[in-house]
Parts: C-alpha cells; structure tokens; sequence
C-alpha cells in the first residue's frame, strides 16, 4: 500500500451539500456552519454559487456568503471558493472579492443536455471566457467533471470521455480537476480504470477525487484511487445534500467518515475529528435530519 | 489486487441482527424473512440463538424457527446455522434437527467478562463439551470471536491475543472461524495487521470477516482482507441489529452493500442482489425502521 502522507479535503457541503437539501438555509447559520468548518481545520471550502436564485433558490445569497467571507479573506488561512457557471456568476463573484472559483463540466452527454441545457462541447467553450477572465483576475479556477462512473440517463461512462473532458478543463486553466462519481455508482475497479485513462491526459497531482455514497461504495473507491496516489478529496460535512436522482438515498460522502479512514491510514488532513463531528451533530439539528455520517452518529453516542 | 472469484456469504440478521433489534420479532415474520433470504440465493443463514430468553427475548422462539427449517432440511440447498452457547443449548439445538452450531468467544477480557460472565479461557473450556457433543452428532461447528479490532471497555486489542483465541476455536475443532469487529473501529491496516497475525495459527481458508459498520469502514475493511485471501463475509440483510454500544448508530455491514462491492469486483456470491434489495425492503416496512442498506435505499428508489 502506497498511500500520501498528507490529503486536502475540500469540503464541499455548503455548496454541494446544502443545493440539494429540500429547504433554503438561512445566511446566518451558513455562515456559522462555515466558521466551525474553518475551526476544525478545514482549509478549503466551497461556499456559494453564482447561479440565478429562479433555478437554485438554495444558493441565492451568494453575495452575501461571499462578501462576508471577503472580508476575513485576508487573514483567513481557509480558502473559500464559489461555483461560477458562466461570465455574468464570475464578474458577480469578483465583486464580492472571491479569490478562486470553479466551473462545472459532465463527462456525459445527456447529463450536460439535462442539466445545463447544452452539450460537453458548449459547456467547454462557455467556459473559456470565464476561465480567461478569471485567471486575468489572479483568481485560481477549479474544474469538475460529472457523471466520472455513471450517468443517471446513460449508464456507463467510458473513461477515455472523462480524461477528454478533464484535459479539456486542465488545458483552460484549471489548477485542479476534481472527478465526480455523481450517482454513487463507481466501483474500486472501475475507480483505477477511470485513473489509468485520465492520468495519461492530466497528472494525478492535478486531480480530486469527488464520490458520492449512493451505494455505500465511497470509502472502498477513495482507498483504491489513493493508492494510485490521489491526495485531494471532496466530501460534505455530516454527508450534507442527498441524492438527487433518488430520494432518501445518500449522496456526498461525509467527511467524518473520510477523515477516519484517513487517520486509520497514518494519513494527516490537519482536521480535528472530534470537532468536526460536533459541527457535523449541530448543522445536522439546525436542518432537523439525520446526521449522514456513522462516524458522526457513532462519535455523538459516545460523548 | 488478488481477489477470491467466489465468496460465501453468511447471514446473519435474523440472528445477530434481530437479536439487537429493541422490540422482539414474530415467529412467522422470522420464518418468512429465512425463506426469502433463502430465496435471494442466500446459501448459509444463522437463524436462531439457544439462549435463555430472559436474557435473550428476542430469540425465545429457536425451537420453533429451528423445528420449522429442519422440516425443509434434508431438501434444501441452504445451511440454517444456530448459536449454542452452552451445552444444554446445544441439546435442545440437536432435538431441532439442527445441522450446524456457532459458539461465541472473545478477543477481550473485560468484554468476555461483561458479556458471557467468565474469562476467556473459562468460555474455552465451557465450549469444549458442547463441540464434543456436536461432532459426535455429525454437526458442525462455526467459532466466533468478538472485539477483534478493539473493544468497547479496553480499547485496542492485540492481534496475537485474537490468534490465540483463533487458534483454539479452530483445534477445539470449529471448522470456520468468523473473527468480529464487534464495535466496528477497524481500518484497513488494523485489518492487514490481524490477519497477518491470525493466519500464522489458522489458515485464511478456514477464517471469515464479521465486520460492523459503526464507522462507515467495514465495506473498505472487507475489500483490504478479501485481498489477502478471505472468501466468507458475515452481513446482516438491511444492516439490522444496530450498535448496542452506541444508540443510533449501526451495527453489521448490509448484506446488499456487500454484493454491491463484490459485484464490482466480479466476484460471484450467488446472490440476486435485487431480489435481496426487496427483502431488505420488506423486512424493514416490517420493524418499521429506516433500511439500514444504502445500496437497498438507491435500488428501491429505482424500481
């Protein structure tokens, strides 16, 4: 076993999490949530997203998140980011000071058509100005890909499509490509398959891994690709946001439970686990669900 | 990676999984769960406990459970298992018509002291009789050991001393030892470093995983010992029973979860794993509590 010694999370449940949660959060405990965040050694967190409010009405207070964030931006050891579909969301964004931003791209054709309303190849060109403007501006764009191992509309994804997509988004700009197992469907063996294709295209130390938990699989699946040497993962606080594509399932995996593999691996994340899963217990009473994480649920019983 | 092409699967929630259900199940909602186990391809179903139903009212009906199954025995392809703690259990288990006993040891003092009421070596000594009557009647038996990755009143356990306790089970004459991680803190290097140890006195082939949940890392704990050699999984159907040392949270993995993460190994278990995902389902509305599968929660959002 040949894991790293260090892995970043980015902790995505504000943005990810929170979009896909039924009810609207207020400003105030978003913004609480991220501070505990931040306190238990978060250093990356994805917070906003600059879309029109008419589509996500979850993340109408882009401004104000990121605005309030701006302002701690200085001294603030934690990157706070924010998704930014197109030039409009971007220009808003650097408004409000953000100082790296990310674009959202599918592996899948069907999920792009479905879920921004063109193809791969649109999306891609779309992003260009933004990418461009963005980096003109010092600001670091992320790139995501979706639908990595498995599409809702068209079951299986060939990895080369995936390596095309994240070279795409590599070649733009992007620092960082982050590979997402949007519907939970990867398997350990289709994980080091989708690595060995895009590695070829982009070097592992530019890549993230982002799996959801639909099917329980998450956890197997980082193992596997952080034996390849994958050292960034995406994850949500108490696995905040369900699955949209299946009610009641689960969708992000939690960070507490990836932070527990981590330390079982002698891996260092630099968050304290006990107080993550604290903050994970109290958003989880805020939004009155069930907390998404067993370690969570395991480590509250306890104190 | 090096993986079985087939693995034998044990059930284990009617016995272990409803035996830490709060409220006791009927006799013939039990029998109708066996049958669809059974059904879905399940070939090895521990289906009751020969213990004292002061102790144990969730099991108080073994006699009927084990009577009803002994009827279809002699014609049926699947092996109904019973635990045996004591010889007057095993007595009454043989008047069943039971071909297969369990006996149930432990890693960890203080848990055998808390749990069964004596020392680990008096627990050895009290199963010596008890697998001596049942070899004599032609009957099997399986061993169990609890606590071996860590113990709910000692914390860590050492590796050598669950090869101890391994080892004897398995010359006393258990054909199959199941090593338990009762409280589910395993990872993956504990889980190497068990086996490392416990196949130098038992050779893997003779070993299983009975892995908890609690933590979220019993699936990636599975993976890592099915890499080195381990063919028989212990899982509980909907992941019943939860953690009876943490309130709320769970116990053994979902037997679907575990078919889920073997499929995607090409690994053969001659499961249905839709028709189980059914089961899960069923025998949930039954107890009226959440699926504890997340795999059965995907799947039956689907159908």
């Amino acid at each position: 076993m040949h894991f790293p010694e260090n892995v970043r999370i980015v902790e995505v449940g504000v943005r990810d999490g929170l979009q896909n949660e039924p009810t609207p959060v207020d400003t105030a405990t978003k913004l609480a949530l991220i501070r505990k965040l931040s306190e238990s050694g978060l250093r990356h967190i994805e917070a906003a997203s600059f879309v029109s409010p008419k589509w996500v009405p979850q993340m109408a207070d882009h401004r104000e998140i990121m605005q309030a964030l701006a302002i701690e931006g200085e001294k603030s050891v934690t990157t706070y980011s924010a998704l930014t579909p197109n030039l409009k969301g971007l220009e808003a964004a650097l408004e409000c000071g953000v100082r790296e931003v990310a674009v959202f791209g599918a592996a899948s054709e069907s999920f792009s058509q479905r879920n921004i309303n063109c193809s791969i190849a649109e999306s891609l060109a779309r992003f260009a100005p933004v990418m461009e403007r963005a980096l003109e501006a010092g600001v670091r764009v992320r790139g995501y890909v979706s639908c990595v191992m498995g599409c809702p509309y068209e079951g299986e994804i060939s990895p080369l499509q995936v390596a095309a997509v994240a070279r795409e988004l590599s070649d733009m700009g992007c620092y960082e490509v982050s590979l997402g197992d949007t519907i939970g469907t990867g398997t350990p063996l289709k994980a080091k398959r989708l690595l060995e294709a895009v590695t070829r295209e982009v070097s592992v130390e530019r890549l993230a891994a982002h799996f959801h938990d639909t099917y329980g699989q998450a956890l197997t699946n980082l193992y596997t690709v952080m034996e390849e040497g994958i050292a960034v993962i995406d994850s949500s606080v108490a696995g905040l946001g369900g699955c949209p594509y299946a009610k009641g399932a689960s969708g992000n995996v939690a960070t507490e439970d990836v932070i527990y593999l981590l330390e079982g691996l002698g891996i260092d994340s630099g968050v304290n686990l006990a107080q993550l899963a604290r903050t994970g217990d109290w958003i989880s009473r805020q939004l009155g669900r069930a907390n998404g994480s067993k370690v969570g649920q395991a480590l509250m019983a306890k104190y």
